[in-house]
């Protein structure tokens, strides 16, 4: 059964779901993008990411296109459209269609926005049960990490190259430092201790992983917010990523060594499963 | 009167062409372009152009997806169904259509391919007589920037502020040295040397550059292919760009200083007037 789109105001079968090659998205990369979680039938963490679009979106001089409560009744009426019980509400806003020039388009051009959802096992994932192995790769990405923008062509290369190596995903590096895997923020566990990148431009601000530090702090875990480097990485007690759609997943091997025991850990175990029942509890 | 755009393999009225939401050119930037111009209704330097491609796309893991000689009658189908004399024919390919993962699709996945007209009048520019006024700006862009995907958020957005600033355009810079223009090979004139930054994957390999560069050395000037800073370019006799739209364009203000006298130098307009003829006879 073909899935229906959201394309611009109006619901469409996949195969009609289509925008104008003249779409900024599509001629430069000048979109951004939201990916929230359904379980259950509901949205998990709704309003961090619409926090973020619109973080994103003004970070680029574009403001929403609809109001928060007009993409949740869209993001709920895919949801209900498709049937969707477990997945991810794909949503992407660009800077609309017109003839191609460096410069924006005059104001006043339309905002593109599709929405799609994917059906997948969100919970019950074999990646979470036996924890994910990594590579590591040199972060070629631009300087503003920080904005979610389509402009994925790099992150897509270092997971193509961790498929090429046998392996799940890579984690990216600048500087010695991780920065993060290539759709997730990436952690150690060490001297008991959990650590994650600090926020900038050099990293997605995660929603997971804001959500994930609160319940972290909340059950009194010690937390580090600071950049570590592939070497610690390798020797720590645990790793782990977190984002909207893998929740936490335990990381068991880097560059091929064993990451402590080389089987998942109790920390990432624990957030796991603390972080599905707030998301389950506190979906709309 | 609606331009007539081709679309994998068809052509469509502009208000037509469209392509999936689940092209990976809209998702992911995965793809690649080029743009050929027009003089007189022929296609300037089409072979280089298309040697590019080849290479984008082999940087890429991805294979030419027509014939050159196919891309070759559809340029001229385009140029004569529009009946372009002078202008632009810009080409995108992009990994195809498929639902959204950072893994590439399966191998078969049929690449799209977008091209288009754009008229615009190349030699008789302003531009070209009066010279145009930079800003600089931080070089954020990735880093494969000899890959010529369409990943260009960050030079749009160098643009618009050279927009706002009331200029032209902006130079790129990385620790202290100029990478190149929004969409074009940056150079400077001094000590009588014509001056531009070497091939690396940190600029664009410009066909236009390749041609000036020969055609520069066919005339005896000599030429330096080495990184220069921005304090060279405010102290140079003279400044200019190259790209396949803007020939070669003289550069007559820096960060709000003026480059030599302020006014187009010689050397920009003999390699401009060089270009255009050979530009012109060479075309096809």
């Amino acid at each position: 059964m073909s899935r229906m789109v959201f394309v611009n105001g109006e619901y469409v079968p996949e195969e009609a779901a289509r925008v104008s090659v003249f779409d900024r998205g599509f001629l430069f990369a000048d979109g951004v993008y939201e990916v929230v979680s359904v379980l259950g039938g509901k949205l998990v963490d709704f309003a961090g990411h619409m926090a973020r679009l619109r973080r994103s979106l003004g970070a680029l001089d574009m403001e929403m296109p609809m109001a928060e409560a007009e993409f949740l009744a869209t993001h709920r009426d895919l949801v209900a459209r498709n049937a969707l019980d477990e997945g991810m509400v794909y949503t992407q806003v660009t800077r609309g269609a017109a003839d191609r020039d460096f410069l924006f388009p005059p104001e006043g051009t339309p905002l593109s926005v599709v929405s799609f959802t994917q059906a997948a096992a969100l919970v019950d994932k074999p990646a979470a049960r036996r924890g994910i192995r990594i590579i590591t790769q040199p972060d070629i990405r631009w300087g503003r990490r920080d904005i979610k923008t389509v402009q994925l062509l790099a992150a897509s290369m270092c997971k193509m190259a961790a498929k090429k190596a046998g392996k799940d995903d890579a984690w990216m590096v600048e500087d010695g430092f991780v920065t993060e895997g290539t759709s997730n923020n990436a952690y150690v566990v060490a001297g008991g201790s959990i650590i994650t990148r600090d926020l900038s431009h050099s990293i997605l601000h995660g929603i997971t992983r804001a959500a994930v530090l609160r319940l972290a702090r909340e059950a009194r875990m010690t937390l580090e917010e600071r950049a570590f480097t592939v070497e610690e990485a390798k020797a720590a007690d645990e790793a782990f990523v977190t984002s909207a759609s893998s929740f936490v997943t335990p990381v068991i091997e880097i560059d091929g060594l064993p990451v402590g025991s080389g089987a998942p850990g109790p920390v990432a175990a624990r957030l796991r499963e603390i972080y599905i029942a707030d998301a389950r509890a506190s979906a709309v």
